[in-house]
């Protein structure tokens, strides 16, 4: 197909900003790295890496990613304010190419409500604040915040001056998804009629899924002419969260003939890069999910439809192989080596070395000595899992448990603590699971309590592996913790550790930082 | 606001058709049942109650619920052989309002591949099965499989013979969840232009969401005038499933204001009846999806933005209460009677009486001595759970497990068979689950596999109560159970004795069941 750049429609990835932004998500520096390499071999055009400002380990993160991730825009939001375009600059600065995305809300409601401001001050927050990011970088996005609802003449006067202080690409958000697509695409076509400037500059949008519309108005707003669309993986972000990434990608895949317009992602890294996502946040996907669902593809599912059989358009109009479904058979099993190992990481594109090797070796064995056939699925799970290692963990060192119908169930544990020191605790609980995080709150000397807890298997059958995620609060901090195992008290209790490790970090600074985080949450945006 | 019945939309909802051929589920009579009394208190105008031909178990629940369920018009589907309309008005006769639909493939490419026939063929079809349907009631929906990919005047042509024959009902469907919004808007509007007699019949639309469109466009044919939608709870249905009924009613509703139509549909039940078909099929609703997931209303979700604080409507476009999410505060405890209990079930919605109520009594004492406050929710959870019982159910007698992280695990259960026999069995196995399954086998003397296995949690905190979700598979039989209980291992004991219970009736019966099921699945649609 004959393709030219004016009809590429980029990506912009928001999985590490407003899909972190999800209740319960709490990604640490490694794994949001991890994940940007992921949009990387993705081929996603810009990574929205964080929100500097908000903390710390936000801002760690965000520079880590700027430092270590090559391909992609790498992208730091901020507020009007000089200190949170600072913040951004400085966490995206090392990138080879970084962008700076500032915000404020147009809409009138925001505007008196939320910032408790007038329509004038707006205007000088917005040129003030692009003329700043200006100087860092000639990469800057603005963003009417709740564009959506706001007057859209007004909201064409705030672009205008955004434009003329030098922002390359204007993102009008559906902040709150409610808008339509025949509404999004003509407040669209009155925004171009208002502004000749807008030919110049990358038109993006940003669509949340409140009225399951997301997807159907970001699409709209590409068919009005936005050449940038912000999405997340597996669709996650504030609320119902943002247009899935994999359905904005593989809608204009599938219909690129009759729509005209294309994206540079490789669709065969989506089943991966969606399943990374999903254990490394803990957000489970629902198997009637687009695209990445389990049952997305029917023989996927099992079922052989005599009409599939006959022909597989009858009822496909994907191939599972384009999402890359079916790209690897990779099995390995008790004989397999270290060589062996490593190579099938590789393939899977895992960079895996020295005594991260020999850890995921050690992992590698015990499952293969539990299950006959270690899988590809099977080895994203121990590496991903591997991954979660927080550094200053507490360690299961054993544990016992005993349940039954006719007492209480008793669990013993031992657990080794940062310091090396070996800690015992016991409890009898409700369930054995109960007894267990009782036991391990009483070896650990705290009061942790739990708030989610989720269990899922990697692969089918009687030797799965089960994930294990488990959401807990500790003074007021939330905390999460996922482990795999083919035994699911076990997976329970190393999950459990890993959000407790989690939740006791210096406490000073995790004060500061909570503190911090509600500040700027409360901010919310776009 | 001023509401007239031209501008109303009709909510045909498919969950217990569509929704129910998805992979995994197998819903009981009573389960059915028990669905379509919560559609009808939340107002659905039509039940889709099943596909009588395919098997014993379906024609018996469509009947259940055409005799037991009042209110809406209840619905079988039929493909155009008269032995299938036979089945479906044996099925739906005795409801006060019963509908046939019958339905033929319209595109060349499933009158080519799938059903390897003729245009001309499909015509006469389409005429013999209006007609035969007529012959039993007024009430006749005729849909053109596929009707998105077809040749828009030849089904033009079919649907004009169906109207002549006296269909009042025409539907054209989405089956492989292609189109996109204006494509579907502008298909109708030449259908509308092609067919003047559509004026007098209800239009309907059917989408899939395999792109992520089937919401948007469902209402793109309803904004193009069609005034009856097929959708499902928690969108489920065939591969990516259905439009979900809860998004397009809640769109409805919420732009209720610049669309200008309204359903009848009572938003209030909508959380309670996402809740019910998520527990009786086993699949689970992601936390990110629109207006039923756990994060769709921010401040659910335990997020207190102080835009929110301020002003509500500064990032929220619903309001919880409007979908049911904080109706009933119920709250019982250790010592809350019988009648207490049956008086918050009726609030709920259920009507106990009886041994039933018995049984449900005795399960509250139990969990209340082990939750300080028994909720809506467990409520909801114990009758559900209660519900799921087959008539010869083998009943878990005790079970003793010992779980250490030194040794394999040990299971030890004794069973009572539908006889009342008592049998024991005990294995070693990789993690405490598979042995208490394999455990079970071996007492029962079955081989049973396991395919699925899903953990969630009822409510949140330690004493949640956990509900368990087992598919299996027996002799080449899937069957799911489910099982619900503050200890996770006894709840997995539970839902796996229920699916071999499921998966063990008549074998000739069963045998005679599956190929029927088989050979009707092939036919997938619409």
């Amino acid at each position: 197909m004959d393709r030219s750049e004016k009809d590429r429609v980029k990506i912009f990835d928001t999985t590490l900003r407003d899909g972190e932004q999800s209740p319960g998500i709490s990604l640490g520096k490694h794994e949001k790295l991890e994940i940007a390499q992921q949009l990387a071999r993705l081929g996603a055009d810009v990574i929205e890496a964080g929100f500097p400002i908000t903390s710390p380990g936000d801002f760690e993160a965000v520079q880590a990613i700027a430092r270590g991730v090559h391909g992609p825009v790498i992208c730091g939001l901020a507020r009007t304010s000089v200190q949170d375009i600072d913040a951004a600059w400085n966490a995206v600065k090392d990138s080879e190419r970084p962008r700076i995305h500032t915000f404020i809300a147009t809409s009138d409601i925001h505007i008196e409500r939320k910032l408790q401001t007038t329509r004038e001050d707006v205007k000088g927050q917005a040129r003030a604040a692009v003329a700043h990011a200006k100087r860092y970088t000639d990469d800057v996005e603005f963003s009417p915040e709740d564009g959506s609802r706001s007057d859209v003449e007004f909201m064409a006067e705030v672009i205008q001056i955004a434009i003329d202080e030098g922002a390359t690409t204007i993102n009008v958000p559906d902040t709150v998804g409610y808008t339509m697509p025949d509404e999004y695409a003509e407040m669209w076509r009155r925004l171009y009629a208002l502004l000749p400037e807008l030919a110049g500059v990358t038109t993006s949008v940003h669509c949340h899924n409140d009225l399951g519309l997301a997807v159907a108005n970001s699409f709209a707003g590409v068919t009005a002419g936005a050449r940038q669309v912000e999405c997340a993986v597996n669709g996650i972000g504030e609320r119902a969260g943002n247009a899935s990434l994999e359905e904005i990608v593989m809608l204009l895949h599938t219909r690129e003939s009759s729509v005209g317009v294309w994206t540079a992602v490789d669709t065969h890294e989506i089943a991966r890069t969606s399943r990374l996502v999903s254990r490394l946040t803990g957000y489970p996907v629902q198997p009637n999910k687009a695209i990445v669902g389990r049952n997305a593809f029917a023989h996927e599912a099992g079922i052989h439809q005599d009409g599939v059989l006959k022909e597989r358009t009858t009822y496909e109009i994907m191939d599972a192989t384009t999402i890359g479904l079916e790209a690897n058979s990779i099995v390995l099993g008790k004989h397999s080596g270290r060589h062996a190992l490593r190579k099938a990481l590789e393939e899977l594109g895992f960079q895996v070395e020295g005594a991260a090797l020999n850890t995921a070796f050690k992992r590698f064995k015990e499952i293969a000595d539990k299950k006959k056939k270690v899988t590809a699925l099977d080895l994203e799970a121990i590496v991903s899992d591997e991954m979660k290692q927080v550094p200053a963990a507490i360690e299961l060192e054993s544990f016992d448990i005993e349940a039954s119908s006719a007492r209480s169930p008793l669990a013993r544990v031992r657990v080794r603590m940062p310091g090396g020191e070996v800690e015992s605790g016991s409890f009898t609980g409700d369930g054995p699971v109960d007894a267990f995080f009782s036991a391990i709150n009483a070896a650990v000397g705290r009061e942790a309590r739990l708030k989610e807890y989720h269990v899922s298997a990697v692969t089918g059958g009687r030797d799965a592996l089960g994930e294990v995620t488990v959401l807990l609060e500790l003074g007021g901090r939330l905390a999460s913790g996922v482990g795999v195992s083919t035994d699911i008290l076990e997976a329970s209790g190393k999950a459990y550790l890993r959000a407790l490790s989690n939740a006791i970090p210096d406490d000073a600074v995790a004060e500061a930082e909570r503190v911090l985080e509600r500040e700027v949450k409360e901010t919310s945006a776009p």
